[in-house]
C-alpha cells in the first residue's frame, strides 16, 4: 500500500484515485446491467443516513411522504411537450409482460411531475386543500450513455418533493425553502460547502419554470449538481389540469413545484473529502466512528482486548459506532484497513498504554498521533470529532476558494487559464464571469472549453459586467466550470 | 354514515367492505397502469412503521441493508430452472431504452435471488466470509392478473433478506429465527396472532427447498401468507456457483436462504381488525393515535380551545402522535371522520368538561364514552392505548378460534361444511385435515371447494392421521382454508 499512499494519482488521474478509493472502501459493485450499481452495505450505510437527516427535515416542514408506481404510461409524458422532449432519450420502456405485449408501452419513471400532477388533479379541489406538500423516497431510471459509480448510474435512489401550492409567490418561497433545507443539511452533514442559486434556462427542469441548485466543488475543482429545487409554474397544472376553487369561487391553475436530491450526494462527498490515501468521512457521516486497534502481543496480553473492550462499550454508550479489530493481522494492516474505509478516528491501545492509563488517538486527516488519558477520552473523543466535521468543511471551503477565479473575463483568457492550468498539471477551478444570458454564449464557452454554465450565485464574490464571449454587457454573473 | 354503520357489509361483502374502508381512511388511490397503486399519506404511514420496526430487529440479527438494481438480465433468470418457470409468466420486460432497442431484454425484479447470488459468488470466498446475511428494502413486480390494493398489487413494497452460510444447520436454524422474527413482530406490532409452519412442495418458492410461512386469518375467514422464509439449500449456489474454501482447504457450496414481508401486511391488518365503520389501527401502528375535538360553541368558549391544545401539547410530549380538529364541522361530523380513520383513542372536551375539569374518551374500538379527571388522563391514555393493542390481538385469535375446524375429515365433509355456511350466510373458516403427502389431494381439494393448503403448523391442535381426499393415512397435518 505504501506505493499507493505516497502517489500523487488524486491529482494525476483522479477517475482512477476515485474508482479505487470507493472500491477500497468496499462501498459498491457494479451491476449486470449496463451502467447499474449495487449499494454496497458500507455505501448504503452512507445513503441511510443522509436519508434520515432530509427526512427529519422534511417532515418537521410539515412534508409528507407517500410512495407513487413506478411505470408511467407512455400519454402521460405527451402532455407537457418540454417535459418529454427533454427525458425520452434516456427513458426505458417496458413494452411486455409474461408473453404479453402491452397495449401501451410504459416508461420506468426518471422523475414522477406527471403521476403526481395526474394524481393532483384528483386530490386537490379547493384552496381548502392547498398547500400539498408531498415526498417520496423511490428509485429512479435514467438510461445514460456514460455513467460512473454514485454519480451518474442508469438506476439510482433519490427523494422527490411534489408539491402544489394557491400561489406563484408561496411556491416560489416554498421552492426557496427546500433548497436551503439542501444547503444547509449537505453543509452540516456531509461538511460540505455549496454555491446556491439559479439555473441558466438552457440547464433548467425539463418542463419547469425556474430551476434552483447548490453546486459543490470536488478535488478535481469539477462542479457538482447536488440538489436542484424547481419552481414549476402553472406548466403541469396545464398539463394536468390541477385546479382548485378560490375564495371568489373561481377555478384557477395551482402552481407547482419539486426538489430533490439523490444518492449522487455520497460520490459527491466522496471527491470533496477524499485524499490520497482514499475516502474520508465527516463524523456525522461515518457508518464506523472509531476503530479500536489492539497493538503488540494480545496473545501474551489479553487483557489489552478485555480493557479495549470495555473502551468500546463506553464509547457505543455514548453513541458512537465503533468497530475493535481483534483480527490476527498486524496493526499496521489494521490502521491501514481503517484509514481506506474512511473511519474518522482511531484507538490503538496496548500493553505499554495500559499501565500508562492511556490510549493513542488518530485522527483519519491529521497525520499526528496523540496520547489522551483514559479518564478523559470520552472528552477527546466528543471534541475530536466535532473539530474535525468543521475542519474538513473548513478545508473544502479554502479547497474551493483557492480555486475560485475572477479575473477572468473573456473566452480567450480562459483559454489562455486553461492551457496554462493543463501546462502546470493543475486542474483549472471554477470561473465567476459575465453573461449577457444567450444560449450563443454558453455553446460557444462549452464547445471551446467544455466549461458550462453551473449557477447564478444569489451572492456572488463580485459582480461581473461584461459577457465573456459577446462583450455585451452582462445580464447575470455566473459560475462557469466543468461539471460531472 | 349512520346507513352504513348499521349495515352489515362486512359479513356480507367483504371486498367492497375493504374497498370502501381503505377509501374512507384515505389510504391509497389506483395507478394509472394496470394493478399499479399510490401509497397515500396515511397509507405510506402504516408502511413506514412496519419497516421501522423490521428494520431495528434484523439489524439487532446482525443483518446488513444494501441495495442492488431493479434489472435483471434474462439470462440469470435462465440459471435456476424452477425459478424461471415459477416467475416467467409474471415478468414485465424492459426491450428498449430511447430509442434504442436493448441487446438483451431485461426483466422487472419480482425477487432477487439470481441477482444476490450472482454478487455472493464474487464475495464470497472462503468460511471467513461467511455467514452474510444481506437485506435489502425495495419496489418488486409481479404482473398479476387479479389485484387488489395492498393485498396483491403488480408493483408492491417488501424487504427482501439474503444470507449465504457454511452448513446446512446454520442455514436452517437461521431461516427459522428469521421467521420466528416475522411472527413475534406482526403479532405485536400489528397485534395480528399467525401460525407458523411449512409450506407444501406445492406452494414453496420457486427453487427453493423448503419454505415456511406464517398464516393470518382476516374477517371473511380467507387466510393471508403473512411472510416467508425459504431454505434454499445449494440450489442457487450451484446455479450462481456461490463456492468456499472450508477449514479443510475445500471449495464447497454455501447453503442460502431468503425471506421476505411485503406491504401486504398492511392490507392483512386492516382486514382483520376492521370493523363496519372501517380501519381500525392497533394503537402501536396508528399514524394518528389521538384525536381532539372540542365540543359545544368554540366560538362562544374559545378557552376550550386553548385548553385542549395544551391537552395536546402534553400528549405530545409523552410521545403520541395527535391531531386536534379545529375545524367548523360538527362534533358528530368529526368523531366519524376519526373513526373512519382508525384512530385508536378520541377525546372530547367542552365547556362542562372544563368546568368539571375532565374529559371523555372514546376507544375505537369499544361502544363507551368514559369521562376522565384531567390530573389523570396521561395515565389513563397509557392503559388504554395497552390494553386496546392487547384486546385486538385477543379479539383477532378469539376470531380465528371461533372460525377453525378440527371435525371435518373427508372432502365431503368438508363440502358440506362450506354448503352449510353459505346457507347461513357464514364464512366457512379454516379447516385442520389430515394430508398424505400427495399433489392430487391439493388439486382435488381447490378444484372441489377452492380451499388449498395454507401450511403444515409447527403446533397443530390436534393431529389427523387420515388424508381427507385418499383416506390414505396422513403424513402431516395441514391448514386448509381460501387465501388471498
Amino acid at each position: 500500500m505504501a506505493k499507493e499512499t505516497t502517489s500523487h494519482l488524486q491529482e494525476n488521474d483522479f477517475s482512477k484515485w476515485y474508482l479505487q478509493s470507493i472500491q477500497k472502501a468496499d462501498l459498491f459493485a457494479y451491476g449486470p446491467v449496463r451502467g447499474t450499481m449495487v449499494f454496497k452495505p458500507n455505501g448504503y450505510a452512507l445513503w441511510e443516513k443522509i436519508k434520515t437527516e432530509f427526512d427529519k427535515k422534511f417532515k418537521a416542514s410539515g412534508v409528507k411522504n407517500c410512495y407513487f408506481p413506478m411505470l408511467i404510461p407512455e400519454s402521460f409524458f405527451k402532455k407537457e411537450a418540454d417535459h418529454v422532449e427533454g427525458f425520452a432519450p434516456e427513458l426505458p420502456w417496458v413494452t411486455r409482460a409474461g408473453d404479453e405485449e402491452l397495449e401501451e408501452p410504459v416508461a420506468l419513471r426518471p422523475t414522477s411531475e406527471t403521476l403526481f400532477g395526474n394524481a393532483m388533479s384528483d386530490w386537490i379541489n379547493s384552496y381548502r386543500d392547498l398547500p400539498m406538500e408531498l415526498n417520496q423516497w423511490a428509485n429512479v431510471f435514467r438510461w445514460e450513455k456514460r455513467t460512473l459509480p454514485f454519480l451518474r448510474t442508469s438506476e439510482f435512489l433519490w427523494q422527490e418533493g411534489h408539491c402544489a401550492y394557491a400561489t406563484e409567490e408561496e411556491a416560489r418561497e416554498r421552492t426557496m425553502h427546500f433548497l436551503k433545507v439542501y444547503q444547509e443539511t449537505v453543509e452540516d452533514l456531509l461538511a460540505l460547502p455549496v454555491y446556491a442559486g439559479q439555473k441558466t434556462p438552457s440547464e433548467k427542469f425539463a418542463g419547469g419554470v425556474d430551476t434552483y441548485s447548490i453546486e459543490a466543488m470536488v478535488k478535481d475543482t469539477k462542479s457538482v449538481q447536488a440538489g436542484t429545487s424547481h419552481y414549476l409554474g402553472t406548466n403541469f397544472a396545464e398539463a394536468f389540469d390541477i385546479k382548485y376553487l378560490n375564495t371568489e369561487n373561481q377555478h384557477v391553475y395551482a402552481h407547482t413545484s419539486s426538489w430533490g436530491v439523490s444518492t449522487r450526494l455520497i460520490g459527491t462527498m466522496i471527491m470533496a473529502h477524499g485524499d490520497e490515501k482514499g475516502v474520508v468521512f465527516p463524523p456525522k457521516m461515518a457508518p464506523i466512528q472509531i476503530a479500536l486497534i489492539p497493538v503488540g502481543n494480545v496473545k501474551k496480553n489479553p487483557e489489552v482486548l478485555t480493557r479495549l473492550e470495555a473502551i468500546e462499550k463506553d464509547l457505543q454508550a455514548a453513541g458512537y459506532s465503533t468497530y475493535l479489530d481483534d483480527s490476527n493481522n498486524s496493526a499496521g494492516y489494521k490502521y491501514n484497513e481503517a484509514e481506506v474505509k474512511g473511519v474518522p478516528l482511531r484507538i490503538e491501545f496496548g500493553p505499554r498504554d495500559m499501565e500508562n492509563g492511556q490510549c493513542m488517538i488518530k485522527m483519519r486527516d491529521l497525520e499526528d498521533k496523540e496520547a489522551v488519558n483514559l479518564d478523559d477520552l470520552l472528552d477527546k473523543v466528543a471534541s475530536e470529532m466535532e473539530t474535525m466535521q468543521k475542519r474538513l468543511y473548513d478545508k473544502a471551503d479554502q479547497f474551493r476558494h483557492d480555486h475560485e477565479h475572477f479575473d477572468i473575463d473573456t473566452l480567450d483568457q480562459l483559454k489562455a487559464h486553461i492551457k496554462s492550468c493543463e501546462e502546470k498539471g493543475e486542474y483549472p477551478g471554477w470561473v465567476l464571469a459575465g453573461w449577457d444570458g444567450t444560449e450563443e454564449t454558453e455553446a460557444k464557452v462549452k464547445e471551446e472549453t467544455g466549461f458550462t454554465t453551473r449557477n447564478i450565485p444569489f451572492e456572488p464574490a463580485v459582480e461581473k459586467n461584461v459577457d465573456l464571449v459577446s462583450g455585451k454587457p452582462a445580464k447575470h454573473t455566473v459560475w462557469f466550470a466543468r461539471a460531472y
